[in-house]
């Protein structure tokens, strides 16, 4: 079964798990569109990678552990996207969780994905409870205070931020724990792979202020131009388009060569190096090839 | 040291652990602002009553559990006092996180205390590695999909509820696990503790209801009279406030029956018969008496 298929059964199988006839209707379906169809998937994608290049065979604790990253990360985009923040109308192409359901729904849908994802880790590692704490850790790590998502969006509520702090924990720390969970349920050292997902992440940021400057908004399935608007920090507003193009190519190259002695370091690189071309706005990366 | 020194000291530890000079501020402060100072914790006393009444000797562990039931706990007032929930002014003779923070930092604090909450459980259950999953598991359907808090809350978002399912996931879901989870920290079968936690839980919404139409907003330190302004079910308006007491007592009662055998069972039943006394309107207690 290819990567996709298995992170898409993943994440229905845990939704359907909760989603049962008893469970308030509209709850259901709004959480169901915060998740599908799917987005890119890049971070259950690159968690399956580095399971995969460590050589693991549990693809069911894998599997789980990606779909847990993905869920975490539809939960902060239904936040993300509140009248109280972004405001954004559009996601994925189609209205944002509020618009379709109100803004009640959104808070709750949100609410009830962070819940999900750790539920799920916990129904799916049953068989490894040992690895259980630690998985936990790591990803919660990466949502959570002091330097996960959830703090990440809190820096745009303060006087100062340094725009490092803000992106590495905003957009970063999700990529972090992708790597280092990927590793960690293949029974590697989870900290040694932190830093292939940092660069990553970062390169992944530039890549979506480079489309918020240079692609459409079809093409993006959401508004561009607001980091401009919402005066937020941004790769392209500081390095201008071209020198965000050249640091998206260095960092990902930084993670490649960041990849540790692994059974299977070569497809792994060339794994990464394929989703490097995936991000990038059509038109840049033409430009760049 | 007393049951109530302990849930705080547990609390404390579990936002001082992510709290660190490296995270955002206002939202530390907003955490801060959304557990102390004490409510009544009465779900975490209700946690270390049965804890203790099953014969448990590892404090640490149902001290953390309890602390999580209560974090989770206070990120439910928090989103439920949202502008587009209740708009709330007032928690806990405060202002609400959202009037004294803003309304992303309310969002943001919520998020960040669910995530802390089993953050907190996988980080004190590392003695106990096989527990973690049945009692991440018990608190995570207290508060998730599909008969969780959540649940309860976006039951407000259907055009058709019963009153029952809505204040058995709404209230009763956290009180279930508060004694499902106690017995379970000791050792004990979670489920047949749940029934005592659900009639407690049941009497603390019709002591809510009683509340919101015969005390006053200092008493209970948020604004009355709400429910019927919402239209929200209500048992005070269902069955009046005398047939509302009679209530209230009979689960009380109910829930004394339902203690299975266990070590220290007669003085459970004394602690959740001085609980009802409190959680009554002063008023009506003194009437009641």
């Amino acid at each position: 079964m290819g990567v996709a298929t298995r992170i898409e059964q993943a994440l229905t199988k845990a939704i359907d798990t909760v989603a049962v006839p008893s469970c308030p209707p509209r709850l259901v379906e709004a959480v169901r569109h915060a998740v599908f169809p799917a987005g890119a998937r890049v971070r259950p994608r690159l968690c399956l990678a580095v399971a995969a290049a460590c050589g693991h065979g549990d693809d069911k604790a894998a599997d789980a552990v990606a779909a847990s990253i993905e869920l975490l990360h539809c939960a902060s985009l239904v936040h993300d996207d509140l009248p109280c923040f972004d405001d954004s109308p559009m996601r994925r192409g189609v209205p944002s969780v509020h618009r379709a359901f109100g803004e009640p729904l959104a808070v709750l849908a949100g609410d009830a994905l962070i819940i999900l994802a750790f539920e799920n880790l916990a129904r799916e590692l049953t068989a490894t409870p040992e690895r259980l704490g630690p998985l936990l850790l790591t990803v919660g790590a990466s949502v959570g205070m002091p330097h996960g998502i959830t703090a990440g969006q809190a820096w745009e509520c303060e006087p100062h931020v340094s725009v490092e702090d803000y992106h590495r924990a905003k957009t970063g720390s999700l990529f972090a724990a992708a790597t280092a969970a990927g590793a960690q349920v293949a029974g590697q050292d989870a900290e040694l792979w932190r830093v292939v997902g940092d660069r990553i992440g970062e390169a992944y940021q530039v890549a979506d202020d480079l489309r918020d400057v240079a692609a459409s908004a079809q093409e993006v399935g959401k508004p561009v131009g607001r980091d401009a608007v919402l005066n937020r920090p941004s790769a392209a507003g500081e390095l201008g388009v071209d020198g965000a193009v050249d640091r998206l190519r260095q960092l990902v190259k930084g993670a490649v060569d960041a990849i540790p002695p692994c059974p299977g370091s070569d497809q792994l690189a060339e794994v990464l190096m394929a989703e490097a071309r995936n991000i990038m706005p059509k038109g840049l990366a033409q430009r760049a090839a």
